[in-house]
């Protein structure tokens, strides 16, 4: 579920917000204060629940652009204005935090990943003080088992959180009734991007647009903007549906560039190796473009010939061959021009405006 | 956090609810009805999403006793009264079922379980799919990942049904506070008996015994109950903290019942091989305190010597010899007599106190 390329490089601080030097200061204060009490709780339970909670504060705490928790801002913002204080709703930004905390954790035990922004991830963590410890039994499993927990605690952390903003009835069940659908929507696509990966022979194009729309778009973009905009109250639905647009377009954007990145970026700016998802077998909307603009490598797709090489013969050069990097260069280019039109006519306050329109044309520019 | 004895031996099929035959019924059709949406409106995303949910209802569907939302119905029933309609009340009833049902794909991915309740185990029946559709990787890994996404998303389900019951601010905050609870109590318990099994060295009987209240009492019995109560509108507080202390007493009856069968029950009635717990090592009440009773037990603690033979040398004979399994007899019975006498007093409806001291009396009579 979790995007690193989309978190490293939509970095930005966002304007001074009423008593908090920034947002994303406000945000990871409300983190700490009640990851504090949390650990606190537990301590007092058992010391070795306070432990696990420590751990999870600090995979919580080790950094990420809090991404969701920003554009969940610029809804709220874009229809409250500069003059409503902030404190009421930094719980419910902070929340989306911590479920992200769970879709990263859950990932990486899913992907078998050791590390995560240059740190050991959760199931390492705990594996490896279960090898300190002296433990009995296989310190691996150990780790997943726990790094299953600390996700699932963090998911309903979350929900804790959440429940700290006081809104009324019916705009705690708008806010709500987001937030499911990115949270149902973020397990979809996780799910179909695993599939995708082990049967690329059934994959499509529109199917690898479909995943970066459930994982990208609506996870990262779409859902925060609009649960931004159900916590300033009553929402307006052609706004809320203007958001919906512009979040899906930029969302999707954003992988088509992360496609593009993934087989022609610079080893030395993406911090992957050259090729990556040619290699993995990825099947992304750009490969997957190419196999249907070139039958001939359609016909030999990854899996029915040999396993052990899933790019199915396409290299970088072949791909550019066929015309697919040039439709999905079109393709991002588009969806930012039309996400920019839609920010333009919206009844939003001109900060928001400023502020979406750059986080889309940033989508076009970046390195990595 | 499952416990599965204690499933096999709450059967209780209580009276006629309103328009619906049975509870059970009435909770059985509100998760059908539920899921034949959820699923309808992934398979209109990707029929693959279509069949992971049609997979996740017939595990939500495999039967269970439905203990959580028995004990919640009796919380509620207690409040009310006979005369008060069910269906509002049955989506949030049905909810616990459905977090039932992802705490319970989790441990079977922790546990690495083959069966339950017969059937195969989530991860199983995803990597059996895997398997037949001939895809690339690792079966058992995809295996893995489905069931950990497959846990995740009835964890979000059980938040959106739980959402379709109408409540006032006050009740939904309520309700969602011992809900939370009941959540991080599950996970917290699971945690320290993972712990448990891999450092039996470091466990005593007190720490045994808060497991059994964590993920036992607290999460099958207390909540629930506390749970139904406050779906009945403005809590009483009296009546809040007896169903505490009733839920905590007979939880861990229940627990130490277990703790006894786990040593001398009959393995042609519990299901399970003779001396289980000690071949497993599991730090139960019932061990710790014998090894505290016969310190020369307690000099030869499972992992220092042989991790291969984490019995630590206790055979049921000589547990017996410690007097042990008469205390923990003497736990359970204390236990239940107390939590009957705190019904006795409680202003709650006849059929509640009825079906609720069935229920505790129950513990000390089951065979398995």
């Amino acid at each position: 579920m979790a995007n690193d390329t989309l978190e490293g490089n939509l970095r930005r601080v966002p304007r001074q917000v009423n008593r908090h030097s920034t947002l994303l200061d406000a945000v990871e204060g409300t983190l700490a204060d009640f990851l504090a009490a949390q650990i606190a709780a537990l301590d007092a339970v058992d010391p070795a629940l306070g432990g696990m909670a420590r751990t999870t504060r600090d995979l919580v705490l080790a950094g990420g652009k809090r991404l969701r928790p920003t554009f969940a801002y610029w809804g709220w913002r874009g229809a409250t204005g500069p003059g409503e204080p902030i404190d009421p709703v930094l719980p419910a930004l902070a929340a989306l935090e911590l479920m992200h905390t769970f879709a990263l954790v859950h990932d990486d035990v899913m992907d078998e990943s050791a590390t995560r922004r240059g740190r050991p991830t959760a199931h390492r963590l705990f594996a490896g003080q279960h090898t300190r410890a002296g433990r009995l039994g296989d310190p691996g499993r150990f780790g997943t088992t726990a790094a299953i927990l600390v996700g699932d605690l963090c998911l309903v952390w979350a929900d804790q959180l959440l429940a700290r903003t006081p809104l009324s009835t019916a705009t705690l069940f708008a806010v709500r009734s987001r937030y499911d659908r990115m949270r149902v929507e973020a397990v979809a696509g996780q799910y179909l991007d695993v599939l995708g990966e082990s049967s690329p022979q059934e994959w499509s194009a529109e199917r690898a647009l479909l995943v970066a729309r459930l994982k990208t778009a609506s996870y990262t973009v779409q859902r925060p903007l609009q649960f931004g905009l159900a916590l300033a109250g009553p929402v307006d639905p052609d706004l809320d549906d203007a958001f919906c647009r512009y979040g899906q377009l930029v969302g999707e954007a954003f992988q088509l560039r992360d496609d593009l990145l993934g087989v022609y970026g610079d080893p030395a700016v993406t911090g992957k190796p050259a090729d990556d998802d040619l290699r993995a077998g990825k099947p992304t909307t750009l490969l997957l473009l190419a196999r249907q603009l070139a039958p001939e490598l359609a016909l030999n797709p990854a899996g029915a010939v040999n396993p052990a090489d899933s790019s199915g013969g396409l290299t970088p050069r072949l791909i550019t061959e066929t015309g697919a990097p040039a439709m999905v260069e079109e393709m991002i280019q588009e969806r930012v021009a039309t996400a920019v039109t839609i920010l333009a006519d919206l009844p939003i306050h001109g900060d928001a405006r400023t502020a979406l329109t750059e986080l889309a044309v940033r989508a076009t520019q970046r390195p990595a």
